[in-house]
């Protein structure tokens, strides 16, 4: 029984600021079935503020408080540990961390700091880390869709750290549990009545499969022929973008033999 | 028995411009013992003629045709297989591949660019990637030793773009088997006649264990305590610093028990 819905944002619900074929009105017809959905996102480039503002611009009608993003999971993170995190994050992102201290940083936090991943950035984050400093990653996808192509994401940038200092970073956005978990919970559903649906097989489908929900792979946004390939588990599915899957949902997801 | 050595160079002989205490001496005794010797860097920050004029300059004696680096090593895996490389490189490599075509880049090669390692060329490689482009490395060793502290080599630069592109790099300098074996070869020594001696675990020690050298680990450079339980092998040596491994080879390295 489907009784939840994440949504991952781009390369979902849009590409490079513009909504994808379709999914203006599969919004629409997913919001007027009554199915509670939540907005789930790695993206590290944007507070939720921006994030809503660019939804709302491109015609999405989403509420603050149904968008779930890795900095927010990292900040919740960071400040039950009372970590002072030096920060290798995207500028637009510093107002989400401004209440948080940051002299003489015992942590480092990394998300998606585009052309911030300067090499002298890179190496003061990995002196941190040499004298102790725990790694936390808002997130470790490995690229994103871009209008003109695919672009690195935080991962890669996570992976260097990791490799150089030899640990291993502490992951808040997806595909950790703990992040689908909550967004599960505000919804008041459990994670086996929930479905996710992105466009990365690593951080949306197998780590929804991994945390208990059932994923779904849209190809669209960075999808590229033979991800399904990777998909784990035999529960995930693959529809072609994001207005088959509000089909599905409001036609076949709890009617069909796979429920 | 020993008949042949290969020494690694910063670390080894000299840290930041500055020879190691008592390493100008001690090279002087190895080249009087007459015991055949090369030099074989992952330094990838200067081509061969900078590195004889550096080491010239802090009183190394050294010929040039002694020297092995990984970016020569890298020019000739690129030349036998005629491949276009994008070049994610220290400026100062740029003579070293100046007469290989670059244009429309079929390969991608990275060396320790330092600040050349932006966002922008690092997604200008990753794209490469993706279109299918093989990853030459010419070292992925994890950090090296500054006068102010540890940095960021290669390695990791490498480790992120395989991460984000999911392919494995070819590397050409050390740990790389054929690039001990032609350094090994120049000396008309077998391997399991020669000595490697360095500060870096993984590249210098443990790649040299696996080509069939005897490796040994200096407690100098980016040694950090605790690098001796990563070593692999029961065949390799730990010793304080390079002068020590120069006693080791004139008075007991033939005499003790272990050869």
């Amino acid at each position: 029984m489907v009784r939840g819905v994440l949504l991952d944002l781009s390369g979902v619900l849009y590409v490079g600021g513009q909504p994808l074929a379709g999914a203006l009105d599969a919004l629409g017809r997913l919001r007027a079935s009554g199915l509670a959905t939540r907005f789930v996102t790695n993206t590290t480039r944007s507070t939720r503020d921006q994030i809503l503002a660019q939804l709302t611009t491109m015609g999405f009608h989403v509420n603050a408080d149904e968008i779930f993003t890795a900095p927010m999971a990292a900040r919740a993170y960071l400040q039950a540990r009372r970590l002072r995190p030096y920060l290798l994050v995207h500028p637009n992102l510093f107002p989400e961390f401004e209440d948080l201290e940051e002299d003489a940083p015992d942590a480092v936090l990394v998300g998606d700091a585009g052309e911030g991943f300067t090499y002298d950035d890179m190496n003061r984050a990995f002196r941190l880390l040499m004298d102790g400093a725990p790694l936390v990653a808002m997130a470790r996808n490995r690229y994103f869709q871009e209008t003109d192509g695919l672009s690195l994401d935080a991962g890669p940038f996570v992976a260097a750290l990791e490799y150089a200092a030899g640990v291993e970073a502490v992951v808040t956005g997806k595909p950790a549990a703990a992040f689908f978990q909550a967004a599960c919970a505000s919804l008041r559903c459990a994670p086996t009545d929930t479905v996710m649906v992105g466009d990365d097989v690593d951080a949306d489908v197998n780590g929804a499969t991994a945390a208990g929900l059932r994923g779904v792979l849209v190809q669209t946004g960075k999808y590229r022929a033979g991800d399904e390939e990777r998909l784990e588990g035999s529960e995930a599915m693959v529809l072609p973008d994001f207005a088959a899957v509000v089909d599905w949902l409001l036609e076949g997801a709890n009617s069909d033999d796979r429920n």
